[in-house]
């Protein structure tokens, strides 16, 4: 039977290049689209008057509403928060019908991976840029390597979203392009990766004075900081004898120095509300981390107790935010991390006219015939404008094509998948070099 | 109707004196005492073959043996881990029986409130050293002060449990006379305090770095670092226009700086299990914290990283506990911090002959007549061994005074009950007298 009847739930930003693709070839393999988002408006506005779709107004904590959405559907596309998915998993699962997300497998999704096989359901997940195209591509490299006989010794990945240079007009060399809390938030926790052979620990407050540092032509150096666990793509990829892996995250050269000033501080910590929060200036808020010393301003006890504040290049940068301003943040009930998001975001935003870009990079160190080799492949993607982001498009596009070999029944894998096989990943990453995904791989004998 | 039949449970360390106590008492007042401990060992070592208790294999995971105990009890007293008195409160509410903790109020302790009023059931709490015997003599001095007409401006408390003086042999001038574990956590997540009318907040890798010092005659210096909360402290005293109020863990002078070295690497924390912890070494355990680099050794590593332990006397407080030993630890699924406390407990044991000190101080800063005054009261006391430690007998005692005055009926207070009363706290602390537990007070105009 032909499938021919999509259901996405979820119309914010990243859902743009998704929808737009799927709208795209709707008239050429004869689908019908329904959008459904809280906000019907937002719903509408990426529908935008297409006659091959319908949008409507969802709510995920109506079990009914859920329930005949899913019963049209022949495949459904969660673009709702994370923690939503189990719950439309579920519905799909009972009533026996696919379902793509662009997120991680949660330990909820995997759950239902038995039920799913059995009921002949598809639960295609980590199809979007990371996870998703960061799979794709390391596996088509991995199983390159492999193929030819060669032994991978060493794997690191980075992976960043970033302000485009023509549009980087400020000290950080940064601004928002994807979601601030998570960007506040990085790397909490400890850190964790393997360096030949030994396994490394770093807790947070030392993660941003751990940096290495990169050169990606033609942009230039950038700063990477190692992700949380890069441990458990040992198991996924399959190369588990690997004695290096490091997965992390890229930023302009100098974030990391002036971003550790908040770490250090504490002002990031998202644990705890602080009292009178909605009373506090934003000079107040920093002076809430720093000693009590009637007789030094601000700035002096700042560059006292964290002394590479004194450093001018990472002074302006905390000065250019406005952490020394005596204006109210006007945040009640808030943690020190949502009242920095909330003071960067003043200052972080996107402009009207900017745009960003996405770069991967992923690093494989192998062994061929006795000689040593190292494989790099980078993906550099700018994207169109604030709506048509680099994230959007890597966000939505693999997922979009994977919906597509599924309601064409190029997909026959059941129950919880994750696109690191050839018959998924090459097709993906053929198409999405149509749309200026494309990796350069280069190769030298070390 | 005379109560006369008290129910123990918990026979650990910290029941030494309260046991002795009552079972001491227990003639003259016509009680029977029964004494439960998952050991029967522990429990009938600790009632001494005294005719007036009976000694008996006690689990608290059996409701049938609790409530068959609480059944018979007139008054039970709950030494187990505090997470396990709410089981007991709960039984003992329902059969209208009284209970004594040395434990803070817990949000399920405090639920039991109402429901123990209208039973007419008296669950009395913070009954120790620590919370217990510092709530009695904070609350007797700021009586004290408000009595007379005083305005209480500042509040500095200060604890430590230490080895004594005269046992003190190792680097650290520290051993454990307590939980070891509550040492390798303290401070863990952000510590808040009130100083001359500033919130300030410190997070806990600074928190080893943020210490104060303090002179208390005859021992000389000690060094103190803020504990996690010292603000709910001025509700609870009633003290809510307060400028100024900390609370604080004393250490020997010169023990912060070394311990910070730990909490820098990242080797206090024990939210996740090392991969391969049983086989770590001592030296590969630190070497997971530094960073790769096969020119260097650990040490050279450890004080590029982190320069502190450049300092001699640093360095060596490190290398006496065996860090840099080439020792199997020996812990399978271990977090770093129950690493740590496996490699200290080895070190920092009590030896046979070992007493501790338990060190007590409140600084009450006050106005009175347009005048300014600081009055100190502080306790110090000495363990008689290691058994009759400070630290039991100030945790125990409190708790067998207040049993016995619910016994003889001088305790009409009913549901959760705190000793910041004067009818409370005069009668125990007077008391404490006889057992050496004594505070010395001076005051001084500022």
């Amino acid at each position: 039977m032909q499938m021919s009847r999509i259901l996405i739930l979820g119309a914010g930003l990243s859902s743009t290049n998704l929808i737009e693709y799927l709208l795209g070839n709707a008239p050429a393999y004869g689908w019908t689209i329904r959008i459904g988002d809280l906000s019907l408006e937002a719903a509408a506005g990426k529908l935008g008057g297409n006659p091959n779709g319908q949008a409507f107004k969802f709510d995920i904590f109506n079990a009914e509403q859920l329930s005949a959405e899913v019963a049209w559907a022949d495949v459904a596309i969660s673009m709702l928060p994370a923690f939503m998915h189990p719950v439309v998993a579920k519905e799909c699962v009972r009533q026996g019908k696919h379902l793509l997300t662009a997120s991680y497998v949660s330990d909820a999704m995997k759950s239902l991976h038995d039920e799913a096989r059995q009921k002949g359901v598809a639960l295609m997940n980590e199809l979007g840029v990371d996870p998703g195209i960061d799979h794709m591509s390391a596996m088509r490299m991995i199983d390159g390597i492999r193929n030819k006989g060669g032994k991978i010794t060493g794997f690191i990945s980075n992976t960043g979203g970033l302000i485009a240079p023509e549009c980087d007009n400020n000290p950080w060399n940064y601004k928002f392009t994807w979601n601030p809390r998570n960007v506040v938030l990085a790397g909490q926790g400890v850190t964790h990766f393997l360096e030949n052979g030994e396994h490394k620990y770093i807790p947070y407050h030392r993660l941003y004075s751990n940096i290495r540092t990169y050169n990606i032509p033609p942009y230039g150096e950038f700063e990477m900081y190692p992700n949380r666990d890069s441990l458990k793509y040992r198991e996924i990829y399959g190369i588990n004898d690997i004695q290096t892996i490091i997965r992390g995250t890229l930023r302009r050269s100098g974030y990391s120095k002036a971003w550790d000033v908040f770490v250090q501080l504490g002002m990031t910590d998202d644990t705890y509300k602080m009292e009178g929060s909605e009373m506090l200036t934003k000079r107040e808020f920093l002076n809430s981390f720093l000693p009590y010393n009637p007789t030094e301003t601000v700035e002096e006890k700042l560059q006292r107790v964290i002394p590479a504040a004194q450093d001018k290049i990472i002074f302006n940068k905390l000065k250019w935010l406005g952490i020394f301003d005596n204006e109210l943040i006007g945040m009640a009930n808030a943690s020190p991390a949502q009242l920095l998001q909330r003071i960067m975001e003043e200052k972080l935003g996107l402009e009207p006219n900017d745009k960003d870009i996405l770069i991967m990079q992923h690093i494989f160190d192998y062994e061929l015939d006795g000689k040593k080799f190292q494989k790099k492949s980078t993906l550099t993607l700018v994207g169109e404008d604030t709506v048509h982001t680099a994230m959007a498009k890597t966000v939505g596009t693999p997922l979009a094509i994977a919906a597509k070999m599924l309601m064409t029944g190029q997909v026959n894998d059941r129950g919880v998948v994750m696109p690191i096989k050839p018959h998924l990943y090459n097709p993906i990453l053929n198409e999405l070099e149509e749309y200026g995904v494309k990796f350069v791989e280069e190769e030298r004998q070390l």
